[in-house]
């Protein structure tokens, strides 16, 4: 995928003038493994299964657990449409979990409440941000959650519930999808502070010369700040939603908690902008240093033409053929002529000093 | 039509202090020829006939039917006012239908909502958006549609209806209505995908100097944007006052897709609000290379000339003729200063080495 | 009138520190001719007179009709004293009316809307738009509206109702004023065109080099601009008001054409963003374009130096006048000697080539 | 006090860390004599007498009057507390009187509201805006007003008092006060159009070069205007708050007075704005005009280059001293090389008219 | 701590993925002693103590006292935790309190409100603004205060509450809080001082050419401001919230003190406002004069090539060595030559003149 398409992630072309609801994967990830994993628990039990094979006989949700299915790869259509059945989703949330690039948003349903995010990992190797699409159904008692390669993981979290670190196993599914949430945006510092590291070199190049910078550089880290500014923007708008719903699907206790993630999420857009215009100064920086050296440039050449000019003159005078030329018959003819372009030379020399050019 | 003028679809300078509800087609496609089917449908029943000739006497809408009155052609004022008469439209909505050059908006009349928009489609030869006005008129079980000419067409939709593809045969008008929508933006997608690439194009040309581009080349980009965001801006407000109105035009069922085309128009937005800040970016780096070659230009002359004018003034020197030069005299005078030129030319080389130019 | 104060109509310096309410005509036009002119009409009857001479006798309004008082020539304050007393007009709109360089704005009082906007036509001569304030005072069955000069006129509206051309006749005052606000509206579609035209004539210029222009140019273009969006931006808010409000003026029918006409308003002002977003691409292409012919320039000017500064070292060399320069004494030490300026100076070329400079 | 000082009013760092409420006059003027008037009026009585030896003992406000103290010097601040105990003035309140470099602003408090200003004057000398606080007291039937010095002064309404001029006798204290609102916001004209004249200056020496201007020049009045509009920006806040307010002090009579009030400072606002925006552009119009000049300047020192290098060269050629050079044997060699030189010279202007610039 | 990240105060990497609620210190202050003093008070009593050793055991709050608890130094997690104990604070508002470095805001809980705030202190020696997290828990009756490290101090409130200076002592916790705040932005008005010395201190440079600055300069005064608008901004919505807030925490008396707060705040983001635009301003001040000193010296180079470049041509014709060049035998050749090069030079510098260029 090119750079600029990366940015843009867009209904794919194979889907125009398609009817809505209609299951097509855009997404490039057709060889990953496909994992369906189920786990239930409540603040005593815990229980952790593949149902890849049996997705039809699962029964699912139980109510006395809360529930999650975690969902890898996902490009067989017929698979997800099975997966649909279990809790029945509406055919346009199973066609925006397949369509890749999506936007994040949140949608309201009946029984279910779709998220769609877009998770964040920085690539080391070729310094570009890599997004993967995550979307979350939250249910009465279940969490439903979508990726397309397993590279992004919330194993970490299966950790946590497993071994009951924190309040995750006495909270309920709204806890569960707040965790999930606030696992995404902490990666999100992650790449905030990749950026940062990177605005700072600029800076340092460009303060102290230290290596040579171009000014596709800073274009760059300014495409990758609008690439990122893209991603986090729309979440604060999902989390008030959330929070705001009338849906009785968040509990007054896991809304504190969301409440905090939006003050995480303002302060990444905060700093996103303040990025943003700080970048925009370096660019200014570097044009102004261009220009600067420009004249530097420039002022050497003056002053060199500006003392030998004269004195190049001065010896195609005497370089000239004519009979009758008195001074080139006097004895010291030539050294008063070499005196006098010293001279020159000289005064030159002190007018560019007093101009504060040397 | 000139480039500025395309852009700046405006009232047209004929209806100018003509009194309001004057029916004046004011495009160009006089010749066309006219076109009026109806489509009745419903779960079971399909019917599909022009009705050009016999508009008058055509009974319209029938209840259990919902019914597609396509038309296109507006050169002919008199058809279109009997076309008005059908279903009682407004004068002041006849008007707009011919004047072709309006502002994406949508107006609610007490018996129908009246929707216009502009369809784009990419000329692949001269590299233009070629807009179209189309005109909606959703009733209570009934759409018209109004297209200037042949070139945008909806048959795919036709096609749906007649074949039974997706739920557009069992839901009503107002799917209708969604669906067509949902074509056109549809088609947008085909047109930022047509940016994106030109975009690209002139990013690598910039990056990587594949080949030269001018400034126009980013002007006219720029301006394509503007023209863009021109004609899908006003559908935001367009979506949101169709699915928020009172009237019970549009069904809780249909609000549902309403709300994910809502959520496409965003997305088409925010992709032309990035390739505008990419646009002005390159045109940064663009105006930043433009002034660095100037550096790389005046680096070379003032290397060039700072070592070969002070070389220039001593050959001068010893071409003076002095009667009395000692140096003239010397052997080996003239390999002497051949000597120290060359000291000089090496001296000014390490100089501007240190000043890393070379 | 300079050109800067015309675009920023302000309140006279004569009148600063005036009591509120006091009666003094600010503007330049003393001589004209007054005329006041009273149209009655309903559906069946129609009556024009002149009431210049006995304006505190004539009736005024009559029930049965909707009367229109048109008022050209302010410069005569008692007579606008005598004219506000026919229907009780406040002291501060009478104050207002003479006051000729107002912002267009609407004020509600208990018997009458006070509207006043500036009219515009486009001087073909001097290329500068020309604005007149129109004031429009629309009471439960009566308009009145006052001109500065009989340069602006309404004929074409008087000439629609005497010859029941529309619906002017049957409907009432209210539509009258609307009718007024229409034809004021559609003459800013002229003003507009002419800036498009000029927009695209430095355009071409630029893109085309077909003439020569200024960076003035551009600066004129952008505060016409400016003075326009000035006189038209506050229109959308009067309409709004207009219709929103509590006043039985505006009846129901009426209120539609209203908001065809904020339709148009929205348009024009879309069009002067997107003409100001352009002009000041220009600006960039100027600049840009300015930057590189300076390249140009110096690549010639590089060129040139490069290939004849060593030449004439090589040559100033030989023309040094050392007793022992063994190569003056060969025989084709000329022609070796330019034999080698040659290659120096083919060698040149060749490099200039890569670097692709010629 | 320094330029960038004294745009930037701000709390003194005296009383940094002191407790809210502490009375420290903060000004320059602790020399300027004071006075403190009391105005009582009615549609019949008028009275005007000096109470600055006997504030404790003035019976004030009085039922059946108007009363209006005027204070001018407020560095005894002693005298402040005592003024401010006559109407039982709130502690905060004597504190933003005395601290004279107040952002404008509304308070409102149980018994009166507050409104503190910042008149202007133009000072013609330095051509600096001047400003200098002004503090209204509003109360039931009363208006203190604070100013620090006595060069701005409100003798004019006095007079109108005095003299029965317009309505102010018979309104009461809120007519006072908006009659107060409307002076200081009329001497705001005045300023507008010193600002206007300077900017139709810069404007006609960058478009005629009727002299020479400064980049400075620009920013000054860039910076000028700024300071401005945060003089008037926060009226508009403190005029809506007036109006629309619950507390009875203003009657209906005056709101409609405030509404044109409002009126006259969005017109000020935005005049202010596009002052700004056409100081932006002449900025630029500058700086291409700058680099416009850089080009001429090349282009004559590249042409002259060009024709002089190589006919310098060729003479160089004919200078050297090679025994066997044919040309120089020939009886018209020179002829024929000054020819030759003539016909190069013509050359190059014959390809320089072409490039056009000649 | 680099540059960049001191803006940039973001989520530890640390904390990364760890569950919410997790107490870690991010902060530096590892060594500062840890002090928890204990202040209570009311209008007639007062007492302060040291708890640090009987946290667990002390009586907090006690209903008849105002009480502040003054926490100083952050680094032991587990004494943290006791201190939350005393007055049940949510994990969450503990886990802040330890993540120094927060965005400023407010949060509402049960019984108490939680506010973090960015202290700031100017260091003169880095010329850096340092800033500290002040977080404050107001609860029914009482007070907290963490800091992380003794350098910002409070005490100046202590003094004011221990001799009862101004009205500290008769009012409640809520007035207790706002003195905290009032100090707090106090101190701001010091920073913006110092900015505002530096500003004109780039201003003076610039303009009177008093001393060198670089860009850098001028990019660093930008990069302070963004800090500082960081740092303040979100105190305007925390005020809003807190005067708000249905929670009955701020008594009538103290919303008057926070509404003059709100205005200081107010009149402090203006001013950096204003501040940006001044330094936006001064950026191309600098580009406009370093492309002004271009112009300058490519004059002075012109000027000089112009002279001289014919005149060396002239006297390279009179070198060369053809055997027939009449001028070279006429008797007084050189001189006529001398006079008509002196001629020529004397040309240009009226040419010169003219054009203004000396």
């Amino acid at each position: 995928m090119s750079k600029v398409r990366k940015i843009i992630r867009q209904k794919n072309t194979e889907k125009i003038r398609k009817p809505p609801g209609t299951l097509i994967y855009i997404g490039k990830e057709k060889d990953t493994d496909i994992s369906i994993d189920l786990l239930m628990y409540n603040a005593e039990k815990f229980e952790e299964k593949s149902i890849l094979n049996n997705i039809s006989d699962t029964k699912f949700p139980i109510e006395e657990y809360t529930s999650w299915v975690d969902i890898k790869g996902l490009h067989d259509e017929k698979l997800i449409e099975k997966v649909g059945k279990m809790t029945n989703i509406h055919a346009l949330t199973l066609e925006d979990l397949l369509n890749t690039e999506q936007r994040p948003k949140i949608d309201f349903f009946h029984t279910y409440t779709y998220i769609v995010l877009q998770t964040l990992k920085y690539d080391e190797e070729s310094h570009e941000i890599i997004p993967e699409q995550l979307s979350i159904i939250l249910g009465e008692n279940y969490v439903m959650t979508f990726l397309e390669k397993p590279s992004y993981d919330l194993n970490i979290l299966k950790e946590r519930i497993k071994n009951k670190i924190g309040k995750i196993r006495s909270y309920g599914a709204d806890y569960l999808a707040y965790a999930i949430l606030d696992i995404v945006i902490d990666d999100y510092y992650e790449i905030i502070e990749k950026l940062g590291d990177q605005i700072e070199a600029v800076e340092d190049a460009l303060m102290f010369q230290t290596e040579k910078i171009e000014i596709q550089d800073i274009y760059v880290l300014k495409r990758k700040l609008l690439e990122f500014r893209k991603t986090i923007w729309p979440i604060r708008e999902i989390l008030t939603k959330l929070e705001k719903n009338d849906t009785q699907l968040i509990k007054e206790k896991t809304a504190l908690y969301l409440r905090d993630l939006y003050d995480h999420n303002i302060q990444l857009i905060d700093n996103i902008d303040i990025y943003r215009d700080l970048v925009s100064g370096l660019a200014d920086v570097y044009l102004t240093k261009s220009s600067n050296r420009l004249n530097e440039i420039m002022k050497i050449l003056t002053i060199l033409s500006s003392i030998f000019i004269p004195l190049t003159f001065i010896v195609g005078v005497y370089g000239m053929n004519f009979n009758n030329m008195p001074e080139l018959e006097w004895e010291y003819g030539y050294f008063l002529i070499l005196g006098l372009m010293l001279l020159i030379a000289f005064g030159m020399g002190i007018y560019f000093k007093r101009k504060k050019w040397l």
